[in-house]
């Protein structure tokens, strides 16, 4: 039966991509070893490293003057080493806080220096994400998540955000770990992105950073791994990379630039997105669990308004071969996203069952 | 054409393990999903993690009291953690020079604390390793690298540096990238072992840790994620975890034990290194490059006493499939790593064209 997998991450990946990377187990392009036992030194993996970062930079038409790099440790390691990286000395780090890791994000940025919250969502269990933020101190950068996974919130806009970095003279730091190729986005607002792979990009064991070299302070204090600077110097290849998981995030950008780039990426979402929103609006039994301005093109979260029903809820979807649609264990409810690998075809299929509850109920 | 891989890592595979890898790439076990787009909080998912866990366990014999993690980053992030770990405030770490990787741990140590060299190896370019080490002052870790995969020296011996080590009422901590998995060990004289796995554990992208649990002292002021007992507590889930290489990690884990377990694995090992020194030993364009009692076992190092026979030779390795034969930039030479998923029968290749070249010339 086919799956239909609205896994929050690690999640849906591209079939052809799927296809290819079972092949390059068994044998990379014929050269008779697998992708899995070759050297990360060897010219068939630096093509497929540089060629990872090259469409990167072209399918996110980042500037001249920002490194992309692959590293490992996810974006659990990068709320640190963003914070040690760009801090000055004493420097103040300002964070929005909207769910579960813009706080873990925080909580490692305590441990470095100077830090303020200065805007959240708490209070409403972060079910909108804030406006008009503004700042009472200085700060010498700027942290949010542009996409909450968990509760289903999305930054629509950064330009106020990049304003009030500017404003501060700040740089601009975005976890961008579930809604990164999701969209356009205008790099150039940003100092540095952080993404763990496991969304949009790839397999778990990659995480993508995309920084913009000059803000950089050279200081060989920083222990070396943790140190952006070593990573640019030696193209992310200053130990063994996460080979695999690269590889496959290779085949999943030239899928993505195949299909049309991030303008046919971005319409296939919205559409996706608004077909579901309008099913959870219109079906009488199910309810969206976030302010509707803020909502997450990329992780839809709702509930059934009669909690009775989940055990039939969730009996048709197994047999529907609906997968991952459980809301995170924190929220609860349901949570279906709409990764790029995911056809709208699958988002029809869930629709179908929830009309079919609604019917019979 | 059958590829002989001598490649240092990563490395050679069992080829059983790729197939069933491959597999599980466009389906793990009929469950109509990828091992690439599963969640790593999905039963499936949690059973492979405990099962390597649990099988590095057997396998090693690993007693009570430790814990096995499996994360990110390399030994490379190792250097760095296991120091700011394992040090006290102000505390002393001696290091054993013995190569690169040493010389990387001790650079990392350096930033953190006192950090003393008690022996090198350095003035003969890493041809041998140190004995009869001793320290006229106090330390309160002693770290060193188990297998040189650069140089191709091993320690065979760890009883006496774990007495040094218990003498100073010190830690015990090994870097075991390269020979890890190769032979039996006595787990019990460290308190921290650590490899990066894509030598003897599987593909790039994931690093086992040894650690003994009861050496870590509570410091929440540790960087989340670089903090041991993070791990400890979340049984290596704290964050997304690098989901495919634990996975193979797990098949190669299996096959390991299928094949009989380390006993097994050492003796194969054994008669692919001595074959092999043998047959430098006695072929006259051939020397060995290290001090005959500190030879690697995993990785032999050699040379051709005449380097215009370099051409032919390498010519000669390419028409009989044989790859990654190139000693390290940094040594030159060759370099046979004779991982446990390499045949005796490729060793067997290799001296059959070392002996038409001497034949020959």
């Amino acid at each position: 039966m086919k799956q239909h997998n609205f896994s929050a991450g690690p999640s849906i990946l591209p079939i052809p991509v799927l296809q290819k990377a079972s092949e390059a187990v068994l044998d990379l392009n014929q050269t008779g070893l697998s992708i899995l036992e070759i050297s990360h030194r060897s010219p068939n993996f630096v093509k497929i490293i540089n060629e990872a970062r090259a469409l990167t930079k072209e399918i996110l038409n980042i500037p001249e003057g920002y490194e992309v790099l692959f590293l490992q440790g996810g974006a659990s390691l990068q709320f640190y080493m963003s914070a040690l990286n760009i801090s000055k000395l004493n420097g103040t780090g300002a964070y929005i806080d909207t769910g579960t890791w813009s706080t873990k994000a925080i909580k490692e940025s305590e441990k470095l220096g100077d830090t303020t919250i200065i805007a959240s969502s708490k209070n409403q269990a972060y079910k909108y994400i804030p406006k008009n933020i503004s700042s009472n101190k200085p700060f010498d950068y700027l942290h949010f998540t542009s996409n909450n996974t968990i509760y289903g919130t999305q930054f629509h806009d950064f330009s106020k955000l990049s304003e009030l970095a500017n404003n501060n003279n700040a740089k601009l730091i975005c976890d961008m770990s579930s809604d990164i190729l999701s969209k356009k986005i205008d790099v150039e607002l940003f100092d540095l992105i952080y993404a763990g792979a496991q969304k949009n990009i790839g397999p778990a064991g990659a995480t993508l950073v995309i920084v913009k070299k000059n803000i950089l302070q050279k200081n060989p204090n920083l222990p070396t791994y943790l140190n952006y600077q070593t990573h640019i110097d030696k193209e992310s290849m200053f130990n063994t990379p996460p080979v695999f998981s690269i590889y496959v995030a290779m085949l999943t950008l030239k899928w993505i630039k195949r299909l049309g780039g991030l303008t046919a990426i971005e319409s296939k979402n919205r559409e996706k997105a608004t077909t579901l929103y309008n099913e959870i609006d219109r079906n009488s039994l199910f309810s969206g669990l976030v302010e509707v301005t803020d909502r997450s093109m990329m992780n839809v979260t709702f509930k059934l308004n009669n909690e009775n029903l989940e055990t039939k809820f969730n009996t048709m979807c197994q047999d529907t071969g609906i997968s991952g649609l459980n809301g995170h264990r924190s929220v609860g409810g349901y949570r279906a996203s709409l990764y790029n690998a995911l056809d709208i075809e699958s988002v029809h299929v869930l629709i179908k069952i929830m009309q079919q509850l609604e019917k019979i109920s």
